[in-house]
This record gives structure tokens, C-alpha cells and sequence, in this order.
């Protein structure tokens, strides 16, 4: 049989290693003969936009390579499928396409999101008797799918923050006066990737100072008291705070955001980064800088975690070892098996119980204050950022692999 | 004699690798004993805040780990020193602690402001007939000082610069969609370290599409027509645009800043990212994205430039050799000797020749268009850029060279 893999959702650093790990199992198993990449997701399928992996692979350097490029080489989408009782013309369409192109297991790599594509289609072939396999491979940068420990993207995320707020640290604390930055972190829903900056602790920073997370209460009163606080201990205070904090029912910054318009008359999309900054000022009237780490958050493979590379590749490769023992409708997940020193074991779990939820962190990591993380989230978060995969260079910048698609590419016929 | 050290200005990568050239050099002069450190530049001579630079460099370890720690280890200042003819006390005071402690030359790392307080002092010692050199190192992200080829920090900033545009670049393709991406980089008022992007275009990297300087001019209509163009040929495209780019007089941003108010009724200080953000969004109407790298570009150590720790390491050292050798009131200076392969030559300027002036950016660099930069650009930016200096790493984050002073630290005594 062949088989073909897709990446869905947002870029991560990792996404491009799971598709590596696909791959090099694929080559391994005898049953198996081509590998397909779908362009742009699922809808490379639909629009038969399928390349031949062996093109792209050719060495272990591409290999390497491909492991150590940021977001997605297949490229991504957002798409939702419809439920196939309602709609089974797209259905129709992809497994034309399967049979067509002969692929008996398909991979999407994703989130949440892409879980429910694997969910809705593993039960169209199932409830069809169509014998191909769909297999979840994971990947979020938010660390918020349930039943695995982690997610692939999510150390590289929390290894980029840790090493930044770092050097933003040194470079807050500069000059003699009393100043407080505000490092604005993704996650609107889950606080993993904000908390995770506690593991600077370990090495014996006192910054992040604060650490604000969307499952603790937050209000403007509480945060500049805080901050008050830790002036007089420091006189560089670091906040780290999640752009999914909510005081009660809105996210804070939404009043913020809804309250003014711009010169265009759009109300203005500031984040709570600014929003706090502004309060900071107005409230205590000290330096202050806010800094939005943007997308660098996931997309910065020159300081991925080896870790977190290591085993994107290993959970694609076991992902294909699951379809060929005849599996389906499953995400592939790790348990953490011991800790010290740092084992996770690769087993399948069903895409249901995935697809469409998210994880929070848990509540008694969180300090009774709700400004700071314990010592378990340390002991968690630590191990995910080990390790570094040097980047290859060329002319003093990293080396990216990059597909080269013939302008008017519709698939291979 | 002993020698002093201070750092003054905006933090960098090199900076610290410059006072760990001047120390270096400074142990293997036989006239010299004694090398201390000002806390908070030209203020910690003021104040007497000295610390003797033997008591932190200890190993070979410390003197590579103040290589690779970004911002000011001592501190910096923002101080301007009145004319001595004004107001001589500061002067005295000066005098009165490089007199009590031997101090027999001075050493200001900092950038064109900082050469100001190398002129004054030179001055004045010269005139009292004081036997105390004063050498300015340069430093400054930005690589606007006059009389030398270029300035440390700037190639570290450049690299950080150059890594992450290309991580941006993979990021911002990921969705088959047009779009558009503005990322705004430092630079009031001279476009070196913007312009720097272009070495991407060695490495076959068709991003930055477009680049914006304050030296060429800018217009509204103007960068909506680039975009619109290059939209014709890439689905994503990105621009890379100096905040101090201008159309006549005023800074491209200050309209739409001073436009608003926010919520406390102060004016709204967005940068030209978010203009410009807003400007596509209206105009255009595709997926629009604006990053602003703020003091990363300054302090990522991480992602350093071997070039740029290297020669601010023996620019520092050269210092030394130029004040023993009875200099003062100079800039050390790079010149560029060769390019293919490069090499520097380190040389002395009057530093009155460099004070509180800026250097632009050729420009016979900027393409007629004034949207990019030609060839040459390229060329000089190029060998700033190469080479990685690996941090030292503990638990998965570089390590960190901290000071570690008494609570009520205020100098030796």
C-alpha cells in the first residue's frame, strides 16, 4: 500500500520532524511503498494536490534538514470537515483520491481541531468498510490536547520563551531605576506555554517575578498590587503574563481592545501586553515596557528543544507502526514513564475523547496568590526544553528546506 | 596603575565581550594592576561604585561566559556630562576617585552620546594637565557611529535579525491565502540594521520582498503599490521597515500615534507596524500580520555573531594598547581591509570626530524604487554576520553571567 501524511493548524517547530518520522518508518516496512505529502492539509487531498516524498527526501541531510525547518514544508489549513450524514460529497471526493492514488493510512498531524477530521473520517471508512487506516499525529505549540502528557511543538515553544525572557531579563536591568516588562505569551485558552517560563527558576532567576494564566483569577487591583510588591525586592521586575487572561467572563484586555477606534474606525486589536503596560504606568507610573513574542513563539527552530524534535520524529514513526497493526481513528500520545531521568513511552489513544476539548493546567500547580507556579510545574515543564539540534548554515543564517512546486502544480497527473 | 571600565547606552550582545577584551589585555600588560569595573557607566565613578574585576573573572570559564551574556554586565547609564567650563564639580569629583583608587585610563564602552563623555573628559584632563587617558570602545545595535566600518553589536543584531525573518518568512506561508507580513525593526534614525535583512537574499531567500529606511523616502500610496505588486508574484509576502522610516518631515507613525488616545487619555504610542497593519487591512483587505522584535534584536545572545564577539573582544583589548601606548580623547575604529575573505583592522579616531553625529546608510545601496537595497548592501553586511559562539547551557537555557553585590553595595570601602 501507499500512504500519505498532511499538516494541519498552526506552525510549530516540531510539525515538520513527525512528517520525517512518517517517512523513515514508511521506508523501514515492507509494506509500505510510496510516501504521499499532502499540500496545504486535508485540502490537498480534496484538490488532489499530493507530492511524492521520495522527491523531497533524497538524503539523510535532507532528512536532517527537514527536521530542523520551522512551520509547516507541506504547508497548513483550517479546515473543518462537515459531518458526513450531512454532506458525504467531500467524503466521496477523498476516497476517490485514496483509491485512486492507492493509500491505505493517512496521517494528519494537528491539534484539536484536526483531531475532529480524524475522528469524522476514521468513522466515514469505517461505517463505508473502506480499509484505510487515519491516525492523529499531535502538535500545538499550546500543549492543551488531553490524554498525552505533551505535545509535539509545545517544548521548542517553552525552550524559545525560557531562553528570551532570559535575555530580556539582562536587558530590563540595564539602567538604575525602577522598571517593570510585561512579556505577553500565546495561549488564549490554556496557560501551559506561560507557565512553562518557571523552569528559568531552576536555574536560580527570580524573573518571570509574576506569571498570570488564563486558569487563575485576574483582575487590574490584583496585578498592580503585585507588581508593588515586588518592586521593593527588585528593581527589574518581569511579568509574565498569558494573552488569555479573563477577569470573570471577558478576557481583560477586551475592554481595552473594544474601547477605541482606530484612525480607520476599526476598534484597535491591541493586546493585554499593552493594556497592562498602559496600567503600569497610569498606576504606579515607573519604566515600563510591554513585548509581544508574536509568532517567534513557534517558529523559532534555531533554539528548538532536541528533545521535543527527537520525539515529533519518534510519535510520527510510531504512528505508523499503529496503522499497519490496524489501527484507526486514533491520536498517538506519550505517557511520561519516569521522570528522573525523563521517559515517555508512545501509545494510541482514541481521537474521540481528543478531537474538539482542550487541557488545562492543573489547578494546584498554580500558588495560592494565583501570580506564580510550584515546583511541580518546574519538575514537569523541565524536561521538555533538553537538548539543542544545531542548525545547519549557510552565509551565517540556518539552512530551511523548501519545497519547489511548479507554479501551476495540481498533483502529479 | 590601575584602568577603569564603564558601560554606558543601550544594551547589545558584544558589549560585555568588549570589557572582557579590555581585562584580558589589561592582565598581560605588565604596567597595569589593577582593572576595575564603574556600576552604571560614567555613575559609578561618580558615585564610587567600583568592583575589582579580578574577584569576577576568575577562569577561563568567567571570561567565556561574559562573552556570551547580552546587556551590561556592570550596568549602564544615561548620563550627559555639562562642559567642564559650566559646571566643573562633576569633573573634580571625577578627578578626586580615579585619583584615591591609581586609576590611570579610562575606558567608556557606548555609542555617539557615550563619545561625548570620552571628548569632555579627555578635555579636561588634558587641560588640567591630568595624566589620565580616555578611550572610547564603540558599541551600538544600530552601527551609526562615523570613522568606523562598523560598530559591535551590530553584526550579532543582524544575525538575530536575519534568523528570525527567515523563521517569520516559513511561518507566514503555511496557509494557501495571500498575505502579508510587516515586522519592524530598531533604527530612529538610520536603517543599517533594517537594511541588514537583505543577507537573506544570499541564501536565495526571496524575503524581505521589500525593505523600508528612513534614508530613502516613504509614502503611503507608495509601499500600498509595492505590496500590491509583489502580491502578483508571491502569495506571501514580506516587509521588513525601519520604525523611523519618514514622508517629509514627519515620522511615517506620528499621525496615526498622536491620533489616539487610549484609555486614560494619553496618546497611543504604536509603532509603524501597527500603521502599517492597519494601512494593508484598508487597503488591501488580505491576511496582514505586524511583528515588532523590540529588545530581542538587542539582547539575543543566543543567536550571536562569532564575527561580532570576536572583534568586540580585541577592540576592547586594542584600547588598551592604545591608551598605554599614551592615547587619549580617541575612538578605537574598525577598517575594513579586505572583504573576500574579510578582515578588520583596528584603529584609533579622535572621538570628537564621532560625538553626538550619526552615520546613514550609502544611498547609492538603495535601489531606485527606494523599496530595497542593492548588491552592496549584501556585500558589507555578509562577514558581520558569520560564525555561532554556542552558549553554555544548563538545564536547557544558556547560562548567564550575573553580578552578584551586597544589597547596600556603594563601593570598596
Amino acid at each position: 500500500m501507499n500512504i500519505a501524511a498532511a499538516q494541519s493548524g498552526g506552525p510549530t517547530c516540531a510539525i515538520n520532524a513527525s512528517l520525517a518520522g512518517i517517512f523513515s518508518e514508511a521506508k523501514m516496512n515492507k509494506s509500505i511503498n510510496k510516501v504521499y505529502g499532502s499540500l496545504n492539509g486535508i485540502e490537498g487531498i480534496i484538490n488532489e494536490r499530493l507530492i511524492d516524498m521520495n522527491d523531497v527526501l533524497r538524503s539523510y541531510d535532507d532528512m536532517e534538514l527537514l527536521k530542523r525547518t520551522p512551520s509547516t514544508v507541506l504547508g497548513s489549513c483550517r479546515f473543518k470537515l462537515p459531518s458526513y450524514e450531512e454532506d458525504s460529497s467531500v467524503y466521496e471526493k477523498i476516497t476517490q483520491v485514496f483509491e485512486k492514488y492507492e493509500i491505505g493510512a493517512f496521517f494528519y498531524m494537528g491539534g484539536n481541531d484536526s483531531m475532529d477530521t480524524v475522528c469524522k473520517l476514521s468513522r466515514y471508512f469505517k461505517d463505508k468498510n473502506i480499509d484505510i487506516m487515519v491516525i492523529g499525529i499531535p502538535k500545538t505549540i499550546d500543549n492543551d490536547l488531553k490524554h498525552t502528557d505533551h505535545t509535539p511543538g509545545f517544548g521548542s515553544a517553552a525552550k524559545y520563551l525560557a531562553v528570551t525572557l532570559q535575555e530580556i531579563t539582562r536587558d530590563s536591568a540595564v539602567y538604575n531605576v525602577p522598571s517593570v516588562t510585561i512579556v505577553e505569551i500565546m495561549g488564549r485558552d490554556a496557560g501551559w506555554l506561560t507557565a512553562s517560563s518557571c523552569v528559568l527558576h531552576a536555574n536560580d532567576e527570580e524573573s518571570p517575578h509574576l506569571i498570570y494564566l488564563p486558569e487563575a483569577d485576574f483582575s487590574d487591583d490584583k496585578i498592580i498590587a503585585d507588581i508593588k510588591d515586588q518592586l521593593k525586592r527588585s528593581n527589574s521586575v518581569v511579568v509574565a503574563v498569558s494573552e488569555g487572561v479573563t477577569s470573570g467572563d471577558t478576557y481583560a484586555a477586551e475592554e481595552f481592545q473594544s474601547g477605541k477606534a482606530d484612525a480607520f474606525g476599526h476598534s484597535y486589536l491591541s493586546g493585554i501586553g499593552k493594556y497592562l503596560e498602559k496600567l503600569v504606568e497610569e498606576r504606579i507610573g515607573c519604566k515600563v515596557r510591554s513585548i509581544e513574542l508574536n509568532v517567534m513563539q513557534r517558529c523559532s527552530s534555531h533554539m528548538a528543544s532536541k528533545t521535543d524534535i527527537d520525539e515529533a520524529f519518534r510519535i510520527g514513526s510510531e504512528g505508523v507502526k499503529a496503522a499497519v497493526a490496524g489501527k484507526t481513528g486514533v491520536m498517538m500520545a506519550f505517557v511520561r514513564t519516569s521522570n528522573e531521568p525523563y521517559f515517555c513511552s508512545v501509545t494510541a489513544v482514541d481521537a474521540n475523547e481528543v478531537a474538539n476539548q482542550e487541557k488545562k493546567l492543573p489547578h494546584e500547580w498554580i500558588n495560592d496568590e494565583g501570580n506564580n507556579v510550584r515546583d511541580e510545574a518546574i519538575d514537569y515543564f523541565l524536561p521538555l526544553i533538553q537538548g539543542e539540534l544545531n542548525p545547519y548554515m549557510k552565509n551565517g543564517v540556518p539552512v530551511h528546506m523548501k519545497l519547489e512546486l511548479e507554479e501551476d502544480f495540481d498533483g502529479e497527473d
